[in-house]
């Protein structure tokens, strides 16, 4: 049981101490150290899983405008940090004080912050309101929902006062990525809809079909259609039907793709940047902003958050309670595992495990640990 | 006197009743007509002068979102409107009852709102609540005071809430323009310091004078200047000075110079575009957006102030105190005017003295009517 778990003398860690762009697994190194903490006076989690998201990535190769601290706490001769921003733990170590808060034994938590590093087998924290629980959310969900999840929730969420009996769109481009889903997802049960935009391929039916049908997206078009104007003069009127307002553009594409969804809105309408996976700028006619009063801005999770940790607080209860409804689904199916067998797997082994997870093409990268 | 000015029984305006891109002269004809309202029960000006603006150009073209109802109050087959939506008016006959306002007979006015019609000897108005009085302005800035007047002003007052202890930066290209002189001197009369940039130039360093001499513009480089990243990390924080914040950038250019203006922002600041010179969409670096919290949005006077009115009337009001202060001086240098006879300017004459003012190169141009 839980209760009973014996916690070891050495925890292990991915650390880093420089960066490198090129190669950034380089960097990485695994660590055997004695934690510093107290652990009878701590909060100790045994790890669950990890992601692998760009955004640690860019940490490792040094271009990430956020990073954590180095320090000497992992017995390095160089200040150090442990790799990764994301993950979901298990508590299986409480002190006695108040600090605990309501955590249990057994309880399984996220960290309320960025930067705590995550690609570990332990992690200890001194306070509960560090730590959010999640108990209710599936591995894959849970590990997932502090970038994609709260991403694609407060994309939807916290900027525009949707009325959920008019005819109101949102507009996204990569309207395969993950948090695309999320978004699909939280608009349909807020009764907000969606228009998807995906690149051209050949199974376009196909792959349309599964985000309309299991991730609710309205109605999906392609890239070609999205920079259509023929298609925006005579068939989008039609998809979006009568007194349809498109209210806001969810861009992680940029170039001409963010031009073509940002035409898409209505006057004094709003569009988000969050990404930019085709590395072309984000560009915008100049007419959308001079008469059509549009506004760009930008969205980053992790400043958002931090700025405002109850923000996510209540984000990851809204989410939820939406994934107890089921109008949140796992995203199971679009996570590629990786096994860190903490009995088994070998220092090596483990390296060469989450260097795959950094390299690898396709799915979402997803080390998951046995016990 | 004024008092003593002679109403005609004709009015004499430019007209126009279809649009042409390609040549938009051609829509264009002189109309002698009888103004249909009871001019002893209206407000009566006599044109004292008229810009002609961009905007005005595209209206003839058909392609400005702002346009005049055509109606058929000028004895025409098809609905017309008067052209222009900036000039300068003189009172010359008042009704008697409490519509004339405050308004004295040889009052200088300007309409409040655009579409008007402006290019035109003579206009009626029912109300004073629909002119602005500009008596205190000399007649080249009461011409352009509503367009480029109040963009310059209301660009620099109306987003930020300055500090004018601070070492607080507006950053704007398109720094030769008639809008870039106005935001120059706005801005140093509020004690906010500008980054102008030019053009590239042989005579760089004498025009980047006047701008800083005569306009008031803090520092003055060039586009090369502006694009070059060496620049931006060697030279630019020796001319902004310790604990510079750069908190707003108007961009009326577009492409290549309007990321190099938004990339001198602090975090979280503000671009504004009010123009697109170099007929390329606006272009962001999508990490400005996500990381670096940029606000994108357009201004355009005509919406601003039509949908706020009083907005312009109390700019107008600061502007012609900054204006007897001497804190904004007279376009007069770079307008270059065309004489409107009204005793001895044919019909034929008058078209052509607008037709080449709407295809001439160089300065702005400015119908001035003799009487």
């Amino acid at each position: 049981s839980s209760s009973a778990h014996q916690i070891p003398k050495h925890f292990k860690s991915l650390i880093y101490s420089t960066h490198e762009v090129e190669d950034c697994t380089k960097v990485l190194s695994v660590k055997n150290y004695t934690p510093k903490q107290d652990l009878s006076q701590s909060i100790v989690l045994k790890t669950l899983a990890f992601p692998i998201n760009p955004s640690d990535i860019n940490q490792l190769q040094g271009v990430y405008p956020s990073r954590p601290e180095k320090t000497y706490d992992y017995s390095t001769d160089e200040p150090a940090a442990i790799a990764g921003n994301e993950g979901v733990f298990e508590v299986v170590s409480l002190p006695s004080g108040s600090s605990k808060g309501d955590l249990k034994l057994g309880d399984r938590v996220i960290p309320l912050q960025a930067n705590q590093g995550t690609w570990s087998n332990y992690r200890v924290f001194s306070s509960s309101s560090d730590l959010i629980k999640v108990n209710d959310l599936d591995l894959f969900s849970a590990a997932t929902v502090s970038v994609n999840g709260c991403t694609g929730f407060q994309l939807v969420s916290d900027y525009i006062d949707w009325n959920s009996n008019g005819n109101e769109w949102i507009i996204q481009n990569a309207g395969t990525s993950s948090v695309s889903k999320i978004v699909t997802q939280v608009a349909k049960a807020k009764g907000i809809k969606t228009l998807s935009v995906i690149r051209d391929r050949d199974n376009f039916d196909e792959v349309a079909k599964v985000l309309e049908d299991k991730y609710g997206a309205t109605k999906v078009i392609s890239e070609s259609q999205n920079n259509d104007k023929t298609f925006a003069k005579e068939v989008l009127s039609k998809i979006l039907g009568e007194n349809a307002r498109v209210r806001l553009a969810l861009n992680s594409v940029g170039g001409k793709s963010s031009a073509s969804i940002a035409r898409k809105l209505e006057n004094n309408a709003l569009m988000l940047t969050y990404g930019g996976m085709s590395k072309q700028p984000v560009t915008l006619p100049t007419s959308l902003h001079i008469f059509k009063g549009l506004t760009s801005k930008g969205y980053w999770v992790t400043e958002k958050n931090k700025k405002n940790p109850q923000s996510k607080i209540d984000t990851i209860s809204d989410f939820i309670k939406m994934y107890n409804y089921g109008h949140i689904i796992s995203p199971r199916d679009e996570i590629e595992t990786l096994t860190w067998n903490t009995n088994t797997t070998t220092d090596e082994q483990l390296l060469e495990l989450v260097k795959k997870g950094i390299t690898g093409k396709g799915k979402k990268k997803m080390v998951v640990l046995e016990w």
